[in-house]
């Protein structure tokens, strides 16, 4: 039966989600204790792939589980062999041509800043430290001209492999209490390095060292300069949304 | 100069607050970075001694300063040279008198417990895991004899060197959202293990292994059992307060 999985890291240990020679990736520890639990190889189709220290609040993933086992059997086993840095926290059974990637209709990541003079030691895992003063209004500002269907191609790496540069962002929300800032960014889907290239520029913004049209400008047609990548320890996967059809359905 | 430190960590990787030889604390760490700093050995003198794996959010010790410096100095001076799971985070120019430990009149712990059947990756390291459901009122209930001036030695080990097992706990509060619990005690002063062995049988209590009356049945007269020991790291010493007489002085 296929399952659709919910899955939570801390990326500080990891070199991101996907399977890679010669390091420690999530998919393949999550990988392992499925083979374990199931005594055969199981693959692992991630919604997504979060890059090395990215955390993960709720990642998606289906797999093929080829044992008779119910949601409790699968949360509780797995758990039971996987390090503490990982989590499976939801387990539920979706129909056969459901896909963890293809069906997933919306993610959304947060960027979290801890903008004081002092670190915070319980917040260093998690937080991106910048230590200037940031102008919040201004990121606010800055960030507007970002929200719809846009070519973010000044955001990305080149990838000979994506066909289109094109996503539509449809929330940016810039949320401050005190030392605390938190972005929260919905798209349809994101190219690699995207959600930090747009945060480090508006931390350049936010620090006064661009000017708050230089995000919108970074857009077409004009493709401005997006060079400044946040760093990955600041960034979370916390929500993938699948339309109705393609819900877990419950048995 | 005299002045009071307030310090922040991480206790995980410290065998606690205090020096010991063969293993790393958090005071010699401190020193270490006060001795770079000031070309000559310092000693501080912390409030309070936390044990293995405990963490603070707002620590403080005194230390008489050699050289001439301001606050931003110090601050800056020893956070540049501290690991990432330190920091010094206030510093302030005290009366040469003022003692941290001494002076001290009241002291706050927080004890957190992520109580769900699935650990969650990112409060791991500062919640103490509790999977069995907690009824929290009955906890709340349990607690409420403990407050007051009373004679503490069932809730901690023998010690020759301590003269008196009386403390006054004068506030002790216990709230929920959701999977989240924290209990929070102030005292005139604790004894070693005291929070966590009284939020160990508080737990208990929240099982339902033990009944409501079990904490105060360990007060006098009948000095009951409490001897279970909640683990280290979901503790957390949050604040130390000072009369006003010894307030640090600003100059």
């Amino acid at each position: 039966m296929r399952w659709l999985l919910t899955v939570q890291y801390l990326g500080t240990r990891y070199a991101g989600w996907q399977i890679q020679h010669n390091a420690r990736t999530v998919q393949e520890v999550l990988e392992r204790s499925l083979e374990r639990l199931c005594r055969q190889p199981v693959r692992l189709h991630g919604a997504g792939r979060t890059d090395a220290g990215v955390h993960a609040f709720a990642q998606t993933a289906h797999a093929d589980v080829p044992i008779a086992i119910d949601a409790r059997g699968i949360i509780l086993g797995l758990n039971g062999m996987l390090p503490d840095d990982i989590r499976v926290t939801h387990a539920a059974p979706v129909s056969d041509d459901f896909h963890a990637r293809f069906d997933a209709i919306s993610k959304t990541y947060v960027y979290r800043i801890w903008n004081d003079r002092v670190t915070d030691v319980f917040r260093a895992p998690t937080h991106a430290h910048v230590f200037q003063p940031l102008h919040v209004d201004r990121m606010r500002s800055a960030a507007g001209p970002l929200l719809g269907n846009h070519d973010f191609r000044s955001f990305t790496v080149a990838r000979p492999e994506v066909s289109s540069t094109r996503r539509t962002i449809h929330r940016l929300r810039i949320d401050n209490d005190r030392s605390r800032i938190r972005i929260e960014i919905s798209a349809d889907g994101f190219l690699r390095f995207m959600v930090r290239r747009i945060v480090g520029s508006l931390i350049e913004v936010g620090r006064g060292n661009l000017s708050e049209a230089a995000l919108g400008e970074a857009l077409e047609p004009r493709f401005g300069v997006a060079r400044w990548t946040a760093p990955a320890h600041g960034l979370m996967l916390v929500r993938i949304d699948y339309a109705p059809i393609s819900e877990p359905v419950f048995t």
